[in-house]
């Protein structure tokens, strides 16, 4: 059996710990090899029916991450109008987008069309096949961080229009556009509590039945 | 800044290597000291806006382990209609769920009515709190198989009626219903692939744009 030590157990939750969702990047390039490890993580994550139903789009050109930028910025322009008075104001400070200063950018979809796994498991939740890509994403996001690379996940986004303007199959469901890069600051407390957004629970409750 | 060596990285593609979705359990308890250790990953897990929509029912009644195996029981064999031929066959002895034997089940939903985060970034993909949930299992696998424990998804059940059956808040829906113990045995390799299932991808393809 494979077992892992105390010491290494303890060294994981200080990586869940300092897992961050960045959104201040450097603009210093992403060593290829390093990008390479961490995507290394899809092809170890868990999914419905061994399905593997994650397609990842690497957003390389100028005029493709235009789309993507515009996309956000109205839709965030939407969602600000919905928080009034303070909350607003702190919702806009959050500049919650890396997308300018990122040096990596991947939108990352789910196949619900694909055959592989036959189905299993997924034919009355069919949802687990989007669950197994965000599985996968939760996995590349600890390597990165162990990499010391930050990753900033972007979901105030209108899916379908983006969907359509990278061109994708009429299959593939959005997840989310991931921004990659090099963090400006370290931090183990979220941007959001720090800015007095939200605060964490202090404690995991569990209901028992 | 916090760095992680090499040496932890490789062993966190080692850790990531020997989870399983697993289906074989012991039924000797699982120490409550170390349940709890593995339970905190949900503390330090991602949530959109800080959200943390996660909600966890520890199904430890007898009647109501009873409700969950006959929903399994029942779907599981509707599913198993449409397979035709060995893939039935097969589909048959892969044996799904570690339900009868596994010492701790949990019932794991999202809140989408929670106002935690004020609805930051979920506005426009309201999916987002549910990911946020599968994010937090996803840590609390990984947290469990460093313990030595074995986590089972079961997908292949009807969500509302086990809702229902369990009495959850209309507002929660249901992420995975999870078997937890200490496997009867250990492998690197997925059980859906030992018995001829599918086959993992030999390499992760990526598409730019």
């Amino acid at each position: 059996m494979r077992g892992f030590s105390r010491d290494f157990r303890d060294e994981l939750f200080e990586l869940m710990k300092w897992r961050r969702d960045v959104r201040h990047f450097k603009t210093a390039a992403i060593e290829e090899a390093a990008l390479a490890r961490c995507l290394h993580a899809f092809s170890l994550a868990p999914s419905v029916g061994l399905s593997e139903p994650w397609r990842i789009l690497r957003v390389d050109s100028q005029a493709a991450r235009a789309k993507a930028r515009a996309n956000f910025a109205e839709t965030n322009a939407e969602a600000l109008a919905q928080y009034a008075g303070d909350t607003a104001e702190n919702y806009a400070s959050l500049k919650l987008a890396g997308m300018d200063d990122a040096p990596v950018h991947l939108a990352i979809f789910c196949d619900d069309g694909t055959t592989k796994g036959k189905g299993l498991g997924a034919g009355t939740m069919p949802e687990m096949r989007r669950y197994s890509v965000v599985s996968a994403v939760t996995l590349f996001w600890l390597a990165c961080r162990a990499e010391g690379l930050g990753l900033g996940w972007v979901s105030i986004l209108d899916a379908d229009r983006l969907s359509s303007d990278l061109g994708v199959s009429a299959d593939w469901s959005l997840i989310g556009y991931f921004c990659l890069g090099y963090p400006t600051q370290e931090d183990d407390t979220p941007e959001l509590e720090r800015a007095g957004w939200e605060t964490r629970a202090e404690a995991l409750e569990l209901q028992k039945v």
